[in-house]
């Protein structure tokens, strides 16, 4: 049963264990800092089939497929699928849904969804509705492109602001099983938060505010500190976004300059030809799945405040002259809690 | 805390109660068999808005606003907002989500999205992680015929299995307040079926064996029979696809005949220029809120599945040559069950 705590943090009575999980990745996200963290990875957009979005939905099949092996499970014995991505109708999703055959619930929170799965997906588990569950989602740099922004063929240059959508994929098995695995042990769903911007080539400026938002509020309800979490990790600020945030927080009273990390400024680091980073579903998932829950199974980190970011907008609403509404889910995951 | 039932069900060991509902409607609606159920309609597409866009959003947010007021309470008493629509990015819920300022968890069933939010507000209630939940969903004739078809400006003629997406929309509060309300005692999330429909035109063929999978694995896991329940519903498989629903449920040794209705099939019931009926979100949500929970509390019916359902294809996945893949997500709602 879960516990309220605060004005909305909810905290599980059996946290749900990551008893498993895969990170998918492409050639841009295995050429970066992060590249050996990645368990599959893959030279070209199509890896092997005949449109980018057949890759996508491989990546995302991929990472649920092998996840689930490595948990020493088989699809039938996994109770939800909870998968999320940034396609329209989230038909890399759905798609994954037809082939593994998992009752599924698919969530659209665009960058947010990984953190968002694992909200639900725990608060499924510590419900008692389930034994295992499957988060998964994934983002394609050119099928993400040619829906948001322009045909590929085009080659527009980007803006000092944007960001590069990964190509990556990742899946979480979460479940009651015990043991020695990370847990989820406090979930804070986002509010929408828009400050009014409306550049879709700053997604990191729209998103800070809704990160900010979420943080403040997790460590509010939770009656904890900065410094309790050995990182605080957004999803896909990007190195203008990730400044921001640490501003916005600073004018709230809160120091995350020590301990806060970005998922879509770590990706690409050191790659200029990337301008603010990465962006997608898929950045947070692998750098998640790839980095963060192996260190904390080696034992580098002990508590982590995961925080995938997203921007609700549409190429439709944007054109219709909309500015960018934007949310983050966090979710804490801790070692130590599980057994 | 919930309880597994059979293969994939879920029962509420504390039910969720349907505090409050409302219904919105357009024109066609309003004019059609219903039309008088409906809390609030409007004559023409744009509700004194700027686009149709904005007028769904404002059907949305007009339905929502309107049950947390005759829940007796406001937006900042409700724990979670769960919402989604059909249009790219779910922007309709997404700009409600920040109009209202509840934590918002979006989702995408295409048109299951009605019951899908149920799904996962009633096992949010249930699992103890809230008070006051909100499902709201949407869709609009005007914003779905221009993004999954042809620019309305065209005029294109329709099929004779096609459908008219309803300009609709529901909102449900449910809550663990005690009462003599509906409340959902059980829910089977769906499966994705695919049997190799590629009609775009054709929905209610494509969603049919969904909604018998999902219907069969109920009454199976619950040991009901059809006859258990005053109706059997589902949200948008229209005359055609309601017949191959029977049918694929009969040669599975099942006698829907009786007890299943398809608020697709009652929207429009006599105008035949709507074909096989209506689909949508707002299709199966206006008829719950407008015409179905109103007979429960009437004590007309005492028991009922809502399942609502959803093609999960897209335009781009359509004309990249795939199939459809649905699925349909059952909620069991009685009366009795709540004090």
């Amino acid at each position: 049963m879960g516990i309220r705590v605060g004005s909305r943090t909810v905290r599980f009575d059996t946290p749900a264990n990551i008893i498993a999980f895969t990170s998918v990745a492409g050639k841009d996200e295995k050429n970066g800092p992060y590249g050996n963290c990645f368990d599959i990875t893959f030279e070209d957009g199509l890896w092997g089939e005949k449109t980018y979005e057949l890759a996508e939905r491989k990546m995302q099949l991929t990472s649920a497929e092998t996840a689930i092996e490595k948990a020493g499970l088989k699809p039938d014995d996994i109770d939800f699928l909870f998968g999320g991505d940034l396609l329209n109708q989230i038909i890399s999703s759905g798609f994954v849904a037809r082939q593994l055959g998992i009752p599924f619930v698919g969530l659209y929170g665009a960058c947010s969804t990984m953190s968002e799965t694992m909200l639900i997906g725990s608060m499924t588990l510590d419900g008692g509705f389930a034994k295992h569950v499957v988060c998964a989602t994934s983002s394609h740099f050119a099928t993400a492109e040619r829906q948001f922004r322009s045909p590929l063929e085009l080659g527009t240059p980007k803006t000092p602001t944007s960001q590069n959508t990964a190509t990556a994929a990742g899946t979480v098995v979460l479940s009651v099983q015990r043991g020695q695995y990370p847990s989820v042990t406090y979930a804070t769903p986002g509010r929408v938060v828009d400050m009014g911007i409306n550049d879709v080539n700053n997604m990191g400026a729209a998103m800070a505010p809704a990160a900010a938002e979420t943080i403040i509020c997790h460590l509010e309800d939770t009656g904890k500190r900065p410094e309790d979490f050995d990182a605080i990790i957004t999803g896909d600020l990007g190195t203008f976004g990730s400044e921001l945030l640490v501003k916005y927080a600073a004018e709230a009273g809160w120091d995350l300059s020590g301990v806060h990390k970005d998922c879509g400024a770590m990706l690409y680091e050191g790659n200029d030809l990337m301008h603010c980073g990465a962006s997608g579903c898929g950045c947070s998932a692998s750098m998640l799945c790839g980095f963060f829950l192996p260190e904390l199974i080696k034992g580098n980190l002990k508590r982590i405040l995961f925080v995938a970011t997203g921007a609700l907008h549409s190429p439709t609403s944007a054109l219709q002259g909309e500015t960018i509404p934007s949310i983050a889910h966090a979710v804490a995951i801790e070692t130590g809690c599980s057994i």
